[in-house]
């Protein structure tokens, strides 16, 4: 590649990405924002558009004089498909080079087998492709929200014992045969916390650092720095289930996730002769008074807050947001967690709060993704003879 | 700034950062190291060498043809006093620009007062000002190594308890009136961090992650991510001595650090009926074959593993790098503490190792942060008026 080309290269990527953001520009406005000049900016453009990455949609009205002419990013030179497994729902969704969601569906998990969720989501996976949104763009990837931890080099995710079978190397095998582009396997809660990133940024802060701890079936947690999803060495950055649980001295090591999950809040209700089948029941009885659902609420926020010590002796977040099925109950939960943190540690807690997002935050982080993927393939294959 | 001197200005300051790494430089050796052409080079190091930041140490012996002139920084262009205040020891040293280390001294630290120390440390500084370095380089930054968490807000250090006083305002007022330069504030264990990152970027690594876990008077942590110090929203990221501590349900709650600490390890010593004076004692007893002080070490190993854990469900850090006077007994901790690492968490231990750094670690950390700053100083004010 010549240096001229990889000066003009550069160029249409930064006009590419600008377009990416959304909405529609004119050549005028690309150049103020990028600081290029306006024949620079209209030769990318010009180029773009024969790449197929961009294409006009119309003239700006009410302007004085010659209407500029607006571009966008080309829905159609790219998307990617969204899928989102846990043990409740298997979701999916697809989105378009635009960043428009053009289908989402969702099914009850089929806890049978992993086999049987592996056909759910190829079935969602052949729904959405024979919609309305299947002329406009084919997937370059597939990014699977899964719970667990993605293992590259044995092409397997490990630690979802609440998934049987889903740790089977044919699991794997099977989604990458039958789903579209390439497959990106990435945990279920780290998808959540580039959904709350997603919305962070929208929101104006650039470069957010925050934990994003949910507490639901599972206890599980996603760490941002400044933008950037730390994922660890192995992808266990966040595994907080794993986080030694106080227990008498010399008794056997207790996972934390057994003492907090939402059975866990349910069999404790139990035990105190409450009528409770899920967490949600635990919680509206405490809303309603129920002493007895007051004192496991009470105890499940001492547990979720020796977790959260730990995360902030370690890291000193300056942002916690809490989701998942229980850890959504805010109202009966951050003011006994707060108060474990202060009389816990030396300083002040940082922010608490709960998550805005739905239950199908870890589809919308994967969407994020998956769009990210998308654009960063299209322009590289379009530009690929530059 | 036009864009033509911001142009030049970006040169001499590719150029500079690359004499500063260390050596002696031809302008044929910085054209091909850097990209630039040798009239770029040129004309940046005679600007360079104009501004008193570089200088030329002779040429090049032994190669055919007219010997090239070699560049360097230039000693007397900066530099920077390091401090390191600890409950045992206060430690100074200065570095000039080039990056060598002109002088160092320490103190064994008079423990009667945060007053007495902190006219131990104006002391140490007045020796290093009047040594023979001083006509060599004017400080441009004290670091200070401290334990504890600067907040910058308050100007004032938290969380050091164990030296008494030293949380008080006048500490920093007073040192920041009496030490040369821009005072820079940082936690000893997150220095010596740094000095672990040097030491790991001498070997080759590029943007190496790692956590640092001292294990001494206190027990703390630094975080480096890719080759950044994490330090947290108010700093007091790696503060693990807040970690909760395994206690009996329903007991309050107990510091990891009291323990895991040296104090703890002689303590419990004692209660096993040993003479010993200081963890050195129990360690060396442990490997002439005492059993009492064997399983005194043995309960230290748990409860530093205990703390690992949690580090390793937060982060999932590729390598763990223990010191202190108390980790650095790897040849009877590591191997417990592996076992128990590997009975508690789901994957195999990350890779553990102690530290092959000196006592003086955050010292030498304090040096390597203050030749970063003095060298960014010295350039922003040669070249301010450019």
């Amino acid at each position: 590649m010549s240096s001229t080309s990889s000066v003009r290269v550069a160029n249409e990527r930064v006009i590419f990405e600008v377009l990416a953001l959304g909405g529609h520009r004119s050549a005028t406005e690309l150049a103020g924002v990028t600081g290029l000049s306006k024949p620079t900016v209209g030769i990318a453009l010009a180029e773009l558009e024969e790449l197929g990455l961009v294409e006009q949609v119309g003239r700006r009205t009410g302007s004085t004089g010659r209407a500029p002419r607006l571009f966008r990013v080309r829905a159609q030179a790219g998307g990617a498909l969204a899928v989102d497994v846990g043990r409740q729902w298997v979701r999916a969704a697809r989105v378009d080079l635009t960043g428009q969601v053009g289908a989402a569906c969702a099914l009850e998990a089929d806890g049978r087998s992993a086999e049987a969720i592996v056909e759910q989501v190829l079935r969602l996976a052949a729904e959405l492709a024979g919609g309305p949104a299947s002329d406009a763009s084919v997937p370059s990837h597939t990014v699977l929200g899964s719970p667990g931890v993605y293992d590259a080099a044995a092409d397997v995710i490990r630690l979802a014992p609440n998934l049987p079978g889903w740790e089977e190397p044919a699991v794997l095998a099977r989604l990458r045969e039958g789903l579209p582009g390439a497959l990106v396997v990435e945990n279920d809660i780290n998808l959540a916390a580039l959904a709350e990133l997603e919305r962070l940024r929208e929101s104006g802060s650039d470069a957010p650092t925050f934990v994003f701890v949910s507490v639901g079936t599972g206890l599980g947690m996603g760490v941002v720095d400044q933008g950037r999803l730390l994922r660890g060495a192995r992808g266990a950055a966040g595994e907080i289930s794993y986080l030694p649980a106080e227990a008498a001295p010399g008794s056997s090591p207790t996972r934390l996730e057994e003492l907090t999950g939402s059975a866990s809040v349910v069999s404790a209700a139990r035990d105190a002769g409450l009528a409770a089948t899920s967490a949600v029941d635990v919680f509206d009885a405490a809303r309603q008074g129920s002493g007895a659902a007051l004192a496991v609420v009470a105890r499940e926020a001492e547990r979720v807050a020796l977790a959260l010590t730990a995360v902030v002796a370690v890291l000193d977040p300056p942002l916690i947001i809490l989701g998942g099925g229980v850890g959504r109950n805010g109202d009966l939960l951050l003011d006994p967690i707060r108060a474990v943190l202060t009389a816990r540690l030396p300083l002040p807690p940082p922010e608490i709060r709960v998550s805005r997002l739905d239950v199908d935050a870890p589809l919308q982080g994967a969407l994020a993704d998956g769009l990210v993927r998308a654009r960063h393939h299209a322009f590289e294959v379009a530009t690929a003879g530059a």
